[in-house]
């Protein structure tokens, strides 16, 4: 989602009126309702600031991601208050049991980083999590076509230059899906939701691939979806690294057409063994 | 700060073992010391995913950012418990009373957007702020070396890829202080809190220079911080546009050598009109 707005440029110091465009930020509210003791109560659960558009999906991958769901099956409803609704609610099914606690655990950090939601260091330390298994492999010629692809996805992103994308790609490349936004949270969350709220078991035999840096963050989202390939265009920070090597994703960074970095878990990766040439000759 | 890992760089097909360099993560508890009804409490404000070092300066310019402190005064002092800490206790001064609704209104957000923070979307509804007054003007030549000063003075991005800078530069493009940080959000804060613990007026006359977008959130800082000139190389949301032209900042996006944007209150630029040939032949 885009706005046109009225700017000057100046280009070689010449100014002129033109019109631009900017990639639209706008604030969210995603309110719970749930039964709890055989009354229904609603509860807002986040203000996140998104680019417009698959609200939806944004919002189930969301409460998926933060564990409050476990799947598209413990939502009875999302409804919008109109088609441009800076507002949503979630009904859950009635016996779904919302984890207060940790909701509660949110509340008093304001952090736009990806830990938004861990109240302490102590919350920070990841749950005993079980590693992903060892289901697919994908070549490097697939993993390096797949910026140019994610480019071509990105219908918005040519436009304003201003958002995030994240996709889901099969091991041999094909595109399942793709989302954008001014957060880069965001666009994870809206691919994570949509596949949650179908109930496609893709994330599982997927890549997913990032047009920007690979996060702490991202590498949680990924892990809870199970997808077991993260592979970012951008940096990944040393908290992602160390997320990938301990819960068993692989994670690629830097990815360009002729190379590109593995962080961890490379054993999903065909990869040719550098030559006996370079070997001797480091 | 980074760290070494050691990765498989694929390229061209060769897969070699080698030391990769990633910018460092790690996640900050930022508490609160304050007296209430003559006892001292202590109260975690906020974890935020950081990059470590400079983490005094983070912590004030987040809490002048989250308007819990109004100046470098209203710190008794910033404490961490050791070198390599990731735990810092800020005490205020005895008379400074904590403005708590204001942090309860965070308390259940886990964005990680930007409004963190902002509890509903009626809080979103900035306060009746007083926009930012005429106090200078910057030259378009000026403004065009800012990506090349910024560049320079990153000495970490270039090792790592990873790292959002923010930097603030005098009307004469003069570096007046620069900060690095995982977090876009955070570089903000750190530069911020650097004068605001030095009682600095710089950034009242100066710009201040973003290596990535330019978000609403970051708008906010730069409000609070009276910086009147913000200039991002990378694109402007819609509602940093909204924001910047009712409170009263010039935002610059896209900044290259050679062109840039304005996308409000260009009269703090000194602009050269467009020429009649090109104006007759739009």
């Amino acid at each position: 989602m885009k706005r046109a707005v009225s700017i000057h440029r100046v280009e070689n110091g010449i100014d002129s009126r033109v019109t631009d465009v900017v990639a639209v930020e706008e604030p969210l509210e995603i309110r719970l309702r749930y039964r709890d003791q055989n009354r229904w109560h609603t509860q807002p659960v986040s203000v996140t600031m998104r680019t417009p558009g698959h609200d939806i999906e944004l919002a189930a991958g969301f409460l998926f991601s933060e564990s409050l769901i476990e799947s598209g099956n413990d939502v009875a409803s999302i409804e919008t208050s109109g088609a441009e609704s800076n507002e949503l609610t979630v009904e859950l099914q009635p016996d779904i049991e919302v984890d207060w606690e940790r909701l509660k655990r949110n509340f008093y950090t304001t952090s736009s980083c990806g830990v938004c939601g861990k109240a302490s260091l102590q919350a920070l330390d990841i749950e005993d999590r079980e590693p992903l298994p060892h289901v697919f492999e994908a070549t490097p010629e697939v993993l390096e076509s797949l910026p140019r692809l994610l480019r071509e996805a990105q219908n918005l992103f040519a436009v304003t230059g201003g958002l995030h994308a994240a996709a889901l790609f099969s091991t041999e490349g094909k595109l399942q899906g793709v989302y954008e936004d001014v957060g880069r949270h965001n666009a994870a969350d809206k691919l994570i939701g949509h596949f949650l709220l179908r109930n496609d078991p893709a994330p599982t035999q997927g890549i997913l691939a990032l047009s920007g840096r690979a996060s702490f963050e991202l590498l949680q989202k990924a892990w809870r979806a199970r997808i077991a390939l993260v592979a970012a265009v951008g940096a990944p920070s040393s908290l992602a690294v160390d997320l990938a090597r301990r819960f068993g994703i692989t994670l690629v960074g830097f990815l360009r057409e002729g190379r590109f970095n593995v962080y961890s878990h490379s054993e999903r990766i065909q990869l040719h063994k550098e030559d006996f040439v370079k070997q001797s000759n480091p």
